[in-house]
């Protein structure tokens, strides 16, 4: 990566930020988990345990940032060094988007199973799609954390399922609620967590992004999958 | 805003970023409204354009981000010209994404007028939600650029509006489909329309909230828009 810096304090500043954006990472792919639990069983407590994690999240990205402008302000970072830190501003601010969806779905469980409906939602579909998202987002992180561009080109290529999964689950939704309009309102909040996660999906997309400009100290964001491959491999 | 930098040139570096950023939303306003308006009309050539300033808007966010790198490792800007810069990486990301959601928009206006559907949907709330999100971009971009934490406060206070908006097409959308369930298909379009209308209005509130955070130092992400007037007021 070239330039390095040579301050053993200086490395642990980096350590200390990138440790902290992975458990941000953690924490946040636990939402989701719990998150798609909470409207498979309807339990209320559960989703309102997502509602406070989310308060952790925010926390965290209020505090990586200023620590990131902290030490562009004394350290004057160059070359890996920089690309780092603002690869880590970007990815937080994604991290914590993910944060507000995996919060929204949870309310949906809240809406869904409060009411005496006379409509359950399947829910299987949006397990599948939910288990994209959640691995795209656990790759993306691994790629940030062992500096692999291999798995963040890969999770690259796994956001047309994501998207797939949304389109598959739309049309049967609208399939539903063509033979029971009945089932239109709790549909369109099935409908919206559908959307939440194809929404993770390109922040998990986005973050394998950064993990690449950082590494190659490439801008791969708006470019064809195929050349972010030839760009990778250089 | 203390220990500014006395460069003549440095000056001119931030003052061209900063104008490439008001270039960029000007741009991105004008995607929105010439979005609304393919789907009010039908206008498919509209929408195809819309679509075409895509490019440009992510030729600029990629271009104003690499400046943004290099000022900070050439310059080693501290203090207030530190904040613009961190503050200019945030909101170009927020309105290339606001791009996105426009595109999204002219998209579903080829999908809602290409085929020969039975029922046309009512845009006439739409455009109402369109001209709050339209008027938050402006109002934050005009924040941005006069450096007014008193509009960017604004800004964050109509959110709600946008919101409410939102939620008012919702209802009325249900209705339709369970009057006539030929119009679920159409009327899904038309919520994903105004979705995205609602989170345009997510992103304007990011960008006052990051003006703030340049003019005042604060960050007041994830705090009540009364602590956010008081904190603007010290």
């Amino acid at each position: 990566m070239g330039n390095e810096h040579t301050s053993k304090q200086f490395d642990n500043e980096l350590e200390s930020i990138r440790a902290r954006v992975l458990q941000m990472g953690g924490l946040v792919e636990q939402q989701i988990t719990l998150a798609i639990d909470a409207l498979s069983n309807g339990d209320v407590d559960l989703a309102e345990h997502v509602n406070a994690q989310d308060h952790e999240v925010n926390r965290l990205e209020v505090t990586i940032d200023e620590d990131c402008t902290n030490i562009i302000a004394r350290r004057q970072p160059a070359a890996g060094d920089l690309r780092l830190i603002v690869a880590v501003i970007k990815t937080i601010t994604d991290l914590e988007r993910i944060g507000d969806e995996a919060a929204k779905v949870a309310r949906m469980a809240k809406m869904v199973h409060s009411s005496d409906r006379l409509y359950r939602p399947r829910i299987v579909e949006l397990r599948h799609a939910a288990q994209i998202a959640i691995q795209m987002l656990h790759m993306s992180l691994d790629a940030f954390a062992r500096l692999d561009t291999g798995s963040a080109t890969q999770v690259l290529k796994d956001d047309r399922q994501v998207d797939d999964a949304f389109r598959g689950i739309l049309r049967q939704l609208i399939t539903f609620m063509m033979e029971d309009p009945r089932t239109i309102s709790p549909s369109i909040e099935i409908l919206f967590a559908a959307k939440a996660l194809e929404r993770i999906g390109d922040h998990a997309k986005n973050i394998a992004e950064y993990v690449i400009y950082f590494v190659k100290g490439k801008d791969v964001r708006h470019i064809d999958v195929a050349e972010v491959e030839r760009a990778v491999m250089e």
